[in-house]
């Protein structure tokens, strides 16, 4: 017969989990990695590790992991346990739960894999301090000179948060690992985004995740007064980012692949006062896109129309590169055995990129790696009615369990 | 022989007062009204009104009086003494300087007028609190429950800043002046635009000064992940914001009086990070005019605008009014002794409106009032470069002095 999930047992897991830094009004989640809430959540995590018979490991970074096997390259899976501020109970805790049940599942059915399997648990997925931090720490990809700066939006350092918790930070690039001893690392999540959900297909194969490029634009213009000082004389530092991004906005959707985001999360105007010109706008821009080669056109090109739209409204602009992730592809060996799982399961599939940052883009710099999508409802995620459905669940959950075990020999 | 004021008292009393509230970097002047710089200022200012001849009085809403002669309505003149955050030297300082020193003059050389004469500083004109509280305050115009309320932008009430000062805002309202009491008010300030200064006219006769509407615009769209969402299904209150802005300043350009301004001077996003779409934009807007209905026809077309942007968007737009002062129309008999001073020194003038509000906008509701301007130095002000030639100084001041010898018979 073939092995299934237990879904009832995911489900109360889904649900325990979510009760760790439930906010106080009941709406949402906010389990920052290191925070009281989510070193709870680790010790129940490892708790149901051991339930599961897995032997349990916390490294350096924080990440927590639980083992099933013996000798050999592992194959493993995982996702994380933080969460945004106010965020579902899916995003990150499906990847880790699902993970624990499917080695459950193996260790209680007592099926033999050729390789050994692990289910991790990465620290800080969602950035407060660092984004990606425990499974950058694991791929080697920490700067230890950096580690101190690490400071989250409201300018507590990565240092303090971590020694709260009971970790140095100046040994989490200890957490680096062997990359001989993996062998391959597939991880579930909800899509995030609307495509399977309006497309009723249950299973995504992640064939890649997006790059991402973001820029800081500080606009300069003039502090007129904004009562005496003639329209056309001003240099409106507000004008000049609202101008530029719609400009850029527009460029993005007509001349990058088709699937290529832009968005502007935040704008701060300097004095910021009702009757005073903007003197400086300070502008957030992220672009994502999985070709490399549009990526760094879209980046030069944006920054070209940004120079444009500043000389022509007697700006200056200064632009400020904040990160430059590269687009991961996944390994088609893993995206393969994704597809033989749906097959097996007469799950329908398709291949799509992912449009948001994961572990995985990591991992796959150091094995072969991929993930695998459920729908969310509404493609809602990072807010508290995030949601799949249970059934959608349990199909893909069961897709990582045939996934692993095809990986696993 | 024609009287004229002594420019080098009124200039080393300028730099004088300039010396209450320099910033610690030597950058500009800070002086909030109640502040400990500007109750020192006052002191000083009480001071210089004795040494003028001038009785001194000091009003419930902290107005600094001095005053010349005996009974009879008065002809009064006057300005502030309290600066917006790093402000400059003259923004205020120069009315009532330049009053004291006509005064100090007519007493000087005992110059009899049939009707008695006074300057006043007026209370928090820059509205640190509450906008021209002093006038308000003075005019009759202070709601005694609102005063509660009236805070600064850092969260301070103007309960405790006035407190912090020796007064007592709830006794405010007392400060109301019997009208009958009153024959006339005239104030010079600096133009703080460059029309003057760009056509080298030395006096501006201010016709009136602008009507300002403010408002808060709330645009909310919905908190989408920045990398999963396809963009034709983004709601972005950011960029429904910079479209409204954008296409409102172009139709207060192209549809307004010609002198219409607006200005956008603080936005704010929500949630306001990098990674997801805002899903909430507050956007201040401002609009003045001098011509009251024009200044209602823009009000009612920005508004529909703006709900039009939103329609268009998919974005709910919630529009709340922030203050709603009418323009003041000047006086035609202070007019007109202005323009007679001008002649009789033989300055050359031209009528203008004021886009900046005064306190005579408010005197100008209990009596006859008027405004005269000099050149601001590349239509600077509200800046510590706010600057004027000390001949254009001399030149308005005594202009001023004819003007109230003119009023006062």
């Amino acid at each position: 017969m073939t092995p299934t999930i237990s879904i009832a047992r995911l489900k109360s897991h889904i649900e325990a989990l979510s009760g760790f830094g439930r906010n106080p009004d009941g709406q949402g989640i906010t389990r920052s990695c290191w925070s009281a809430a989510h070193e709870e959540a680790r010790k129940w995590l490892l708790a149901r590790m051991q339930e599961a018979g897995l032997a349990t490991r916390v490294d350096q970074a924080g990440n927590t992991f639980g083992r099933l096997g013996g000798s050999g390259p592992t194959v493993m899976t995982g996702s994380h346990i933080d969460t945004v501020p106010r965020g579902g109970p899916l995003d990150g805790a499906l990847g880790v739960l699902a993970g624990v049940e499917c080695l459950h599942v193996i260790n209680e059915r007592r099926i033999q894999t050729r390789l050994p399997l692990a289910v991790a648990a990465w620290s800080d997925e969602e950035g407060r301090y660092g984004s990606l931090f425990g499974s950058r720490a694991f791929t080697g990809k920490l700067d230890p000179k950096a580690v101190p700066g690490f400071r989250a939006a409201d300018g507590e350092s990565l240092v303090d948060a971590m020694a709260r918790a009971g970790f140095d930070a100046s040994q989490a690039v200890k957490a680096k690992c062997d990359p001989k001893t993996l062998s391959a690392y597939v991880e579930l999540h909800i899509e995030q985004g609307p495509h399977l959900d309006a497309a009723r297909i249950p299973i995504g194969v992640v064939e890649g995740i997006v790059g991402i490029r973001r820029w800081r634009l500080t606009f300069d213009g003039e502090p007129d007064h904004a009562g005496t000082t003639p329209m056309a004389w001003r240099k409106d530092a507000f004008l000049g980012a609202a101008d530029y991004a719609l400009s850029a906005r527009e460029h993005v959707v007509k001349k990058g692949s088709g699937r290529s985001v832009t968005n502007f999360g935040r704008i701060e105007l300097q004095p910021g006062v009702s009757n005073i010109v903007p003197a400086r706008a300070v502008l957030l821009q992220e672009i994502r896109e999985l070709d490399p080669k549009i990526l760094a056109r879209l980046d030069r090109e944006c920054q070209a129309l940004c120079r444009a739209v500043a000389r022509r409204r007697k700006l200056r602009v200064k632009v400020e590169t904040l990160s430059r992730t590269e687009p991961a592809r996944c390994a088609p060996r893993v995206l393969a055995a994704v597809e033989r799982a749906s097959t097996t399961l007469r799950l329908p599939f398709k291949r799509m990129p992912s449009g948001a940052g994961h572990d995985a883009q990591n991992l796959a710099t150091i094995t072969d790696a991929g993930m695998l999508f459920i729908p969310s409802k509404g493609g809602r995620s990072h807010r508290p009615d995030e949601m799949s459905d249970w059934r959608a669940i349990e199909r893909g959950a069961n897709a990582l369990l045939h996934t692993l075990l095809d990986l696993a020999g």
